[in-house]
């Protein structure tokens, strides 16, 4: 099992990911919230690259609740529902609904992950459970950071070191790392037993308090609290749980 | 003084780069061959990005001794003089003459730092100069990582916070980072006592070896053995005492 790792969006394309195993990693706060809507009955995330995208896709969607949620610099965007604070998404605001998710880096990831063969969305918050469907069933996979507008972000990078070293001990074999690999893996043993106290004191998580998101770190630094599986179907992210009752639905139309 | 840090050429640009203090670190082999040949006698270096603009270039210069050296996935350009083995750039082939330059990363990195106020070139072989050249007259700086095509390097990420390391030792104040420079540091302080080691085990050194550069390896991770600094002028790097020189020059012909 092979693990490639990129600490920004930036470092790679669409043709790169094409037909990987892709990770997406945005502690703060694009996958912490993604995986926050879906565990609280969001139907599904639709990310797109643009505030423009987004807004032209809402007005062209029929037939269902949408939300528009995001950022741009850690702020709401003018008109949406919804900014990018994980805390913001509860089951009263989200249940039954599909939200189009557009913010700064964490959508970029996923736009330039897009034709993956499998794109899982990860964070502090299941990390344990995205583990366990690399080391069940074992695969080359590699993780894309969203960093912070082309700068590798500490919180990403511990977070993928997680992911490595959790995917080794649960499966039989230690998974071969590149160099980013390794350097994640480095940084989760020297920051992995402090993870809040290395949100704080990183680029983003001090901009976030400064900006008034000091509890969002706290949220975005619990490890394992949402064991969840978020996955890109198609042009959106559901729960693996979802897109599986889809598949059996469908298989059994075809039967 | 606050350190920024890019862990590829990829991750920036000209503009973000423009009239900063940028030292480019590609361990191997540019930083070291660059180094290494302007420490042997060569008048100067030409770094450009691409095989086509080193030829172009090469017709169009008159009245010195050129030589064409670079590489494209570790091997000689057809057609070149030089490859990027620093054990070829000996003071036989090299003294007096200029060499036009251009590998996969290395000159990528110096491309994209073309509008720095400054730019120094910096290895494991003369990370002592660069550290004291920041510390002496201390200010911001950026270290811009070669990488390999797009994906951190861990000898380029070690070479970095061992620079870091030493600009904090050598100065009154510890150099204020950023995330990328905090990894560095981390990186150093987990495997700076083992550099050969650490080379020989990292994807490009593998690589290297592989192709019949083993003894490249040795050569690249030996510390402080050229305590000379190399900085960009114009559109050619040279070292600074001749850089001083010239300024020196300049000036009595102005008075």
């Amino acid at each position: 099992m092979h693990v490639d790792l990129f600490f920004t969006p930036h470092q790679t394309d669409e043709l790169a990911l094409r037909e990987k195993t892709v990770v997406v990693i945005d502690v703060l706060r694009a996958s912490t919230t993604i995986i926050t809507a879906l565990s609280n009955g969001a139907r599904e995330i639709i990310p797109v690259a643009t505030v423009e995208s987004a807004v032209k896709i809402s007005g062209n969607l029929f037939g269902g609740v949408i939300l528009l949620g995001g950022e741009r610099n850690g702020k709401m965007v003018d008109g949406f529902d919804l900014g990018n604070s994980p805390l913001e998404y509860t089951a009263e605001r989200v249940k039954g609904k599909a939200v189009i998710f557009s913010t700064t880096n964490g959508s970029l990831a996923i736009v330039k992950a897009r034709y993956a063969r499998e794109l899982f969305v990860c964070g502090f918050v299941n990390v344990g459970t995205v583990a366990e469907a690399l080391w069940r069933t074992p695969r080359d996979f590699t993780i894309v950071c969203a960093g912070s507008d082309g700068m590798l972000s500490m919180e990403d990078s511990v977070c993928a070191g997680m992911l490595i070293s959790r995917v080794g001990a649960g499966g039989t074999a230690e998974p071969e790392l590149s160099d980013g690999g390794l350097v994640a893996r480095t940084l989760h043993r020297t920051f992995g037993r402090g993870i809040l106290k290395m949100i704080r004191s990183s680029d983003h998580g001090r901009h976030l308090a400064e900006i008034g998101f000091g509890e969002d770190l706290k949220y975005c630094a619990a490890l394992d609290t949402l064991p969840v599986l978020p996955l890109l179907e198609g042009d959106v992210i559901k729960l693996r749980s979802e897109v599986e009752k889809k598949v059996t639905v469908d298989n059994s139309q075809e039967s």
